[in-house]
């Protein structure tokens, strides 16, 4: 588990570097002449560190004279939100990659032409730095069960999931392949499906929507420091959450799924049971597990209900939307079908950009909105199932590479900073090498 | 190779994680309230990455609001210019390299007090972020035998020798043990035994001098792009620089040492004769390695001649100057003992931020000075065994964790650009993984 | 003419140099040791300079190194736009004048304390240099008729009309004082009675209410490029606009008023015809201005109806809303009694932003709304008299020295830049002093 | 007097505001297109301010995107080292004043051309805002004597000198004209001389050199702190800078010459009479002056000599150099015979801009030499007469439209910065209009 979470494989730093070589090429060109004509205002490749590092979001760079090439404003983002980061994951080979690479739009011309990695030759070289970081790291459990962690794009700019080759490898090894997709089923799943899936091809067989009695008590209007206290009321009214979710997987996403109930100290049999009665209300199976105190062991009825649901052939997997469908409609697809929503509402500038990227063919492209995790609205403050409510869309970004165009609904954060005190201050190793602090 | 190259086993990337770990948790300490009262003008402590990137040399951070801390002037280096890759190569065990992480000053406060990055609290987990890489790592040559490449401080800003662990581990798995001190022997050697060996109380007992007969005959005065065809009069002239250098070996370092010419096709047999006279007057032995062209076979010589030299007996190690000279007094020593010059000059400043030292405590430590490897001057055209220079002290600068003091003797690159046709465009891989352009 | 267009009488150069050295005793302060403990990030007061310069609309300054000052983001607006321009226009003395200017709010500190020029102690010596400007400038017409010019706030952060003092000094020099008061009868009537009159204590006893009959040609659907045209239909639709202009000064405003159509060369008589009738419908009188052609002979009619009105001695001016009224409801009284929009709608950070200024006691100033003047609506295509439109406000500042609130609805721009091809490319002067291209 | 230090007639503000103009247009032209390619990294145009503001020495313009146009690094200068404030003093005529504005080199093109403002079409707005400052301004002094006050290009940068046309224009008013050159003799009669006079033809009758007893104790080794107290010894020998300076202006400058003693309450008899000894010795009349304390009066004898010199015909002007001579060669000639230096050192940047500026055909223009006033050498601290040191020159500007060369040994700074406590801390105006706390 340290090791994960310190340098691991070296996969993070590949993709910064990669990230980084890119950006380094980029003002290089600028500085040796231009011949692209990129216009420096217009920019939109950023550098990332693996640190977070508020000093670091918004800053002037080649200052200090001619030598330092030309002075423009930049910015680092941490390495999951770069695209790189998304295409690695979305890649189904080392050419591909490539390709992909080659692909991103870094900066307009003066003229407003899009610049690509490929015109400033650097999509070979950043595959390089890629070329052990495309593939996927087994590690094991506690139990020494194989476990394939790869990749990770920030669930907020990009799609969430871990690569499409560690999905596929662990396809070829085992017979059943459970994968994650980041945040609520209205985000993680959402872009699963009409990215992930869509891009790859891949089709899942069933879907388990993990839920705690916790959380659907909040969602009821619990207050945050009584969520330990039984309240009935509370789940019952907090239901509507999930069940919304289960609707949307079954009606929308149209794959058979299983709620997994994330089994906590302080839930009460009262609380189970009512849970039980709403799900069988619903026609949802519902698993209780508890593998989180029993280990792999807590976990095996769910596993078997998984199986079951995937041994029963009755998925049939639908995107939320058509690629034809233009992308102010993909839009709107998901706010309706999914989050519920009456309409989106897209400001101005966000709406002219959506036109340009029509008008330079990325319409086809899927969109990756990026949307707080609290809600099914765009409102962090609105609990439950919310009708009623409009999706805003703030601005629009493109991953050319990656293939999807991105829909920022809110204030998205790409470089955290440090809190008051950070946990680094906590964090040490004695003389024998033992961390401590860590976790 | 290539895998050195590129992400080799992750050191590089630790050493820049644990240097931008503590320049945000310093940014991060001024944002939160700055108790320590650090004057956002007098940071000293600068972030480092793994890219040639000259936009990157001066630039101003923290902008864009209150959110982002507070605005200040902030540069990069590459990362081998770190102060933390000095440290990692001189600690003698991953407490001492926490210690001397504690004592690196990263900044001034407004009323001029030093600030220690312990005070900060970022060397313990700076240390986790190097637990790993403070250990050596084993590779094989394309012979089959073993060696260890470990760290690698910059040799302008700093010692540029491999680490002391290494070094020491290398001394119980083998007999002898060769190791290199970049750049010529007035700047590797002397750092490797200012700094390396009196910190460390590594004791050599042997030195091997390399030289070219192209580099001699560049010294003593052929045209650069004549150094293919015979030249005795110009070999004749340079041996002055070899000759200084092997006078500095055995009568300043106390070392005997052989010369090895490291054999190019060019050399025609003349010069090699008269190399060999002039070493034979200087009573210097000298050996004609041809490792390049026939592999370990061709540096058969030159190993039996080392290990004659190193059991002789004979090493008598001496440092350039005591501990207890002034700093002043100890880059005056070095100018004239090792360089030839008739004395130093130093800039105002510069004379000031010694005496600041001094007071601070900080007389004891050795120098490390900062100048151009092609000269024994500080002017790099000044070619030969020149007598009468004066070496001009620009900047001085504090390695409080590394414990030297650098002193800058004229221009010193921290931070390179890419050429106009940066080596990256070239570089690709194939579908099958293969790199091309890489070497 | 030039005179007045060149350097006048220094008045703006004075409100330059009154800003700016506050500015400049700002930074000092802050690197003299900053007693006050101000925030770099937020400081308030922007410098000024009277050239339309883009490039100094956002910069970074006290770069450099530790004699500098402390680095922060800055920017420089035009000289009318400076606050001190707008107390230089309500100041009823020169002890009023230095008062006011006391209280302009520049920064606040790190605990979030409004920090006022009196603290820094600037007001004296502000108050020295505008000791001139505070005086009246005594011009003539080209009739040689007396005319004051005194003043210029920028109508869209500020109120947008001359001075107190020269308005009162006209006052006790002639029978009948004619002022203007900028933009749109929904902007400056508005602002001159709501700010102007509450605070100077003014009573205007008429009002001439400006309009041309190709304006409301194009506020009832014509094109811009054929208001030369004849177009009796877009008049007729058109005239609702100055319909409920001619509503608001007499309804609202309690003033009454005389419509002076400004006579083109291509209005018809059939225009000039219906727009009698309409204006006959309503019961205001309208009078035919031909200034512009004829000289003060092209205006007597005008006048002589401004006299009879002025003397009729039914004017009873009321504001808008009352001092007590929250700042919010200040707003949107103006925003349904003026604009006849709906409502507002006002933005969270400048929501925050009221409920600040109310507590800390700005509650009762009246509020000076930066709108568009081309449309009753904050969106300037708008035309006509839209109703059910919102009023949205984006952000809110204040002008403590001022005494009013500004709300900002849309974009506004406090610094302009020159055009592709600017105007002083073709201005020049010959040997004899001789200007061309000013006019 | 306050009127003058206040804002007099404004000619300051006009050199603003048509140096800030050609910054505007320069930056305006760049943002539209940059269609004379124009190096944003070699703006060599600064930006200039009539207030002491350390803050804008250094800083990064056109942040905030597109519309702001290109980010750089700029700085502003107060006005008086604007080249603007020099041709406006060294210029002819209105035409010739346009012309010369026309020459300014505002910028460096990519491929390295010099771009002149006239490129910019911004020398005939510039000459229109600057057609009133041209006039030279008439005062009159306490006692009504009539006195021209005029110009100030900044002496450190420039010539410091009051305008060609004052000078002219009191030569036609009056029998006997008396002009300042700021600063010591050998920075302020050279300019006059090597500049002004050069230039306009204008030539000197007789040349008076002001001294102080203060002065000279100071020169000749007494502590700041004691030049209230008899000093026999240090005046004695501080004479030799008064010697030298009286010898430069007789033997090098051709000018017949007297020295004026300002007298000071603490200038004991003896001390006087010593200085009269000493002056007799040298045969150079000397007068006391006492116009501080008695007026006009006070000065009667020394205007009484001035005539008599003047009317002498003894004077013989000579240059210091001639025009053909390379800049290298000009510098030291003023460096060898006026300031007694064994000779001059050019750093390697500014060797290379003087070749530069010989190829593009400045090489006829005179140098203007920016050096401390408190030594003949560029070591402020050495003082009387210094022998032997070396001048040392730094850096070079060109002042295309001034028509000279600026050659700085030196720290010289052309943007002050305020002290600890502003002197605008203590001026106030009273309700009456009274200025306390100017003086």
């Amino acid at each position: 588990m340290e090791d994960i979470n310190l340098h691991f494989t070296g996969d993070f730093n590949a993709v910064q570097l990669a990230n980084n070589l890119l950006a380094a090429m980029l003002d290089n060109h600028i500085h040796q002449g231009n011949e692209l004509n990129i216009d420096v205002r217009r920019v939109t490749w950023r550098r990332v560190i693996d640190v977070n590092d508020r000093a670091l979001r918004s800053l002037v760079i080649s200052l200090g004279g001619p030598g330092n090439g030309f002075p423009r404003e930049d910015g680092f983002d941490i390495v999951v939100a770069s695209e790189v980061m998304a295409i690695l994951c979305l890649a189904e080979s080392l050419t591909d990659l490539k390709q992909r690479l080659g692909k991103i739009v870094v900066a307009y011309s003066r003229d407003k032409r899009a610049i690509h990695a490929a015109e400033l030759k650097a999509h070979g070289a950043m595959a390089v730095l890629l070329k052990d970081a495309i593939k996927p790291n087994l590690v094991q459990t506690l139990e020494n069960n194989p476990a394939i962690v790869h990749g990770g794009p920030f669930a907020n700019i990009a799609h969430g999931c871990n690569s499409v080759i560690a999905t596929r490898s662990a396809l070829k090894l085992a017979e059943y392949v459970v994968t994650e997709a980041g945040f609520g089923a209205d985000l993680g799943a959402e872009k699963f499906i009409d990215i992930k899936c869509r891009k790859s091809g891949l089709r899942p067989d069933a879907c388990v929507v993990v839920a705690t009695i916790r959380a659907l008590k909040f969602h009821g209007g619990a207050e945050r420091t009584k969520l330990n206290e039984e309240n009935l009321g509370a789940l019952d009214k907090g239901f509507a959450n999930l069940e919304r979710h289960v609707r949307n997987v079954r009606d929308v996403y149209g794959l058979p799924c299983v709620v997994s109930i994330n089994h906590f100290t302080h839930d009460t049999e009262a609380e189970l049971e009512l849970l039980q009665q709403k799900c069988a209300a619903l026609a949802v199976p519902v698993v209780v597990a508890r593998h989180w105190a029993k280990g792999g062991h807590g976990a095996e009825a769910l596993a078997r209900k998984v199986v079951e649901l995937a041994d029963s052939g009755t998925a049939n997997m639908q995107f939320v939307y058509e690629d034809e469908l233009p992308l102010v409609m993909k839009i709107e697809a998901v706010a309706k079908r999914v989050y519920s929503a009456v309409g989106i509402k897209i400001d101005s500038k966000a709406r002219l950009r959506l036109d340009e990227l029509e008008r330079e063919g990325y319409g086809h492209f899927p969109v990756c909105i990026a949307k707080t995790q609290y809600s099914f609205s765009s409102d962090a403050a609105l609990r439950g199932a919310p009708d009623g409510h409009t999706l805003v869309v703030r601005e629009i970004r493109l991953s050319a590479g990656a293939e999807f165009v991105v829909a920022i609904c809110g204030e998205i954060m790409t470089m955290p900073g440090l809190p008051r005190v950070p946990a680094a201050e906590r964090i040490d190793v004695d003389s024998g090498g033992r961390v401590n602090g860590l976790f």
